[in-house]
């Protein structure tokens, strides 16, 4: 496989004004105070209030843009990358889109939905797109309102999730300039399809029903956390070699130690550091910004290269990895020249 | 742009099992006998009764493979394109993976959503990843169960709508074939962004507020339908002058002339016939089927594929033009050589 010259141009992030403690959280939970802290690792998170998720989108894409140096008529693709819609019709790119500007015509807007997944998916996909001269530059949005369909009689997975957006400005890579994709990589397993779900708000189990044939947990969030981890971590070895294999990024293969930087879904604490065991690296190549954001779903991934970049984790030309894993089940991973 | 030689190996279809009579609606809409037979011109259509969009969608899947001489461990990655979900969460993709078989792992399954244009925009954007040889075959499956979510108050719309599925298997074009897709353009409009909707659903207004804050229309479609007609009718001449254009095609541009059939989404017969007057197209070189379908949202234009193969109204070699409007307010089209 070719390397794909594409680069990040920019990238924006927004959380929502409010923030909640995890003292706020075991008071919402009921567990003892310390609980939300100690089992979760999240000290602080941002809930939305008020805020709608095209809203907190289009702010991270308009500094993401910003960063760039472009506005929005330079873009020639919005894609919205989200494990959550706004609204069950339209997409949420086109929300996005028209928050951006109401009256800007001719961008492409559609959504990429691979849970948590999504915004890797969408990098992976996108960027050949770019290679092909298809879309010049291409804005990815990932936003995400968790809060609202947590079950609180779930602590544990209730604990770990927060809000927030972020927005990558994608483009091809100028001459002299390294940038690039490496290689990536996505495997759903079918027997996970149901490990973390909400049941309900589609065709299937459609809101209309609510009182009579439904109730409120069919429309919240369900996750059989223990079942993922054994999944996740039986299929992830095999997962990374194949990642990192002489096919995937052209010989020599590319070893774990080459990676200046592991940015992971921030799932929970404990996936994060099963991951970094698994992989045998070092704590200080694995990034971990849960503490102060929690789970946010897709955003979590753009929101730690936000992250990376501002705390001066990466520079140009640094070797780094996107992984996680996602509802489905799914594994994705993405290694790329920054 | 260079041309993209993929092929459709295969299409399926799957309608569910109960027809549902245009008088039939007409009692459902409190409506003289023969109203919507009239207004909509959609004579049957088919509502899901317990059947689910994934395993609509796996149906048809299946027939789309057993049509392409494929078995499912052939297939590189999996794309449901469709403008419901079956749940909030997984991705209905990973749903319909899991239908086709529980226990397959590996293959990457994901959702593409531009409302009724996610057919074509996965069409579009996934032949990037076959010619580039990311993908070899690739799986898109789209899957509508409309019915669930009508506003039997909105007579106009409710009148147009059927449920079905349709899955194409897309591959590289093998020597010696003419196969290819020749243009693809999609525009999004914002100041059309709230024209069609459902505004409940998703994070914006969570079914859990259902009874409190909110009601049951707002879990259902609404529809303006004649500012949709207006707007696409502005838009529709400069959208297809581009999307037929020289850089589009190469030299020389196509003339509509060139197209064996264009194969509407079909929204709505008075949809279909103005684009078919803006356009200065035969009646011949449209293909409408919506009277016994009715508008399937994205499945719409796969079904059409599926029947404009079956009916024999197009051979390989012919040109055809995929075209459409979505939620959004987005116009999609795509031009190829079956």
């Amino acid at each position: 496989m070719e390397m794909r010259r594409v680069q990040i141009m920019g990238v924006g992030k927004y959380l929502p004004r409010s923030v909640v403690t995890a003292e706020e959280i075991d008071e919402k939970l009921g567990t003892r105070k310390g609980w939300v802290a100690k089992k979760a690792g999240v000290l602080t998170r941002h809930f939305a209030d008020g805020e709608t998720a095209s809203q907190m989108g289009a702010a991270a894409a308009r500094e993401a843009l910003t960063k760039a140096g472009l506005s929005l008529s330079d873009i020639d693709c919005i894609v919205c990358a989200s494990g959550t819609m706004e609204q069950a019709i339209p997409c949420t790119a086109s929300l996005i889109y028209s928050e951006l500007d109401p009256t800007h015509t001719g961008i492409p807007a559609f959504d990429i939905n691979s849970t948590c997944l999504s915004f890797v998916t969408a990098f992976d996909h996108l960027s050949y797109l770019i290679t092909a001269g298809r879309y010049r530059q291409i804005l990815i949005v990932s936003t995400e309102i968790a809060s609202v369909g947590l079950d609180w009689t779930q602590k544990e997975s209730s604990a770990l999730f927060g809000d927030g957006a972020a927005a990558v400005v994608l483009g091809p890579t100028p001459q002299g300039e390294k940038s690039a994709i490496l290689s990536s990589r996505m495997e759903t397993y079918s027997q996970g399809a149901h490990l973390s779900e909400i049941r309900g708000g589609g065709t299937k189990h459609h809101p209309r029903k609510y009182g009579a044939e439904l109730d409120m947990s069919d429309f919240l969030f369900d996750m059989d956390g223990e079942a993922i981890f054994r999944l996740s971590a039986r299929y992830l070895p095999e997962f990374i070699k194949r990642l990192l294999s002489k096919d995937a990024i052209g010989t020599p293969r590319l070893s774990l130690n080459e990676v200046d930087l592991v940015i992971p879904h921030q799932a929970s604490m404990m996936a994060m550091r099963l991951m970094q065991r698994r992989l045998g690296i070092s704590k200080k190549q694995m990034f971990i910004f849960a503490q102060n954001h929690g789970n946010t779903i897709a955003s979590s991934i753009p929101i730690g290269i936000y992250e990376a970049i501002e705390q001066g984790q990466i520079q140009r030309g640094d070797t780094v990895m996107l992984l996680g894993t996602s509802a489905g089940l799914s594994l994705g991973g993405l290694v790329f020249v920054y």
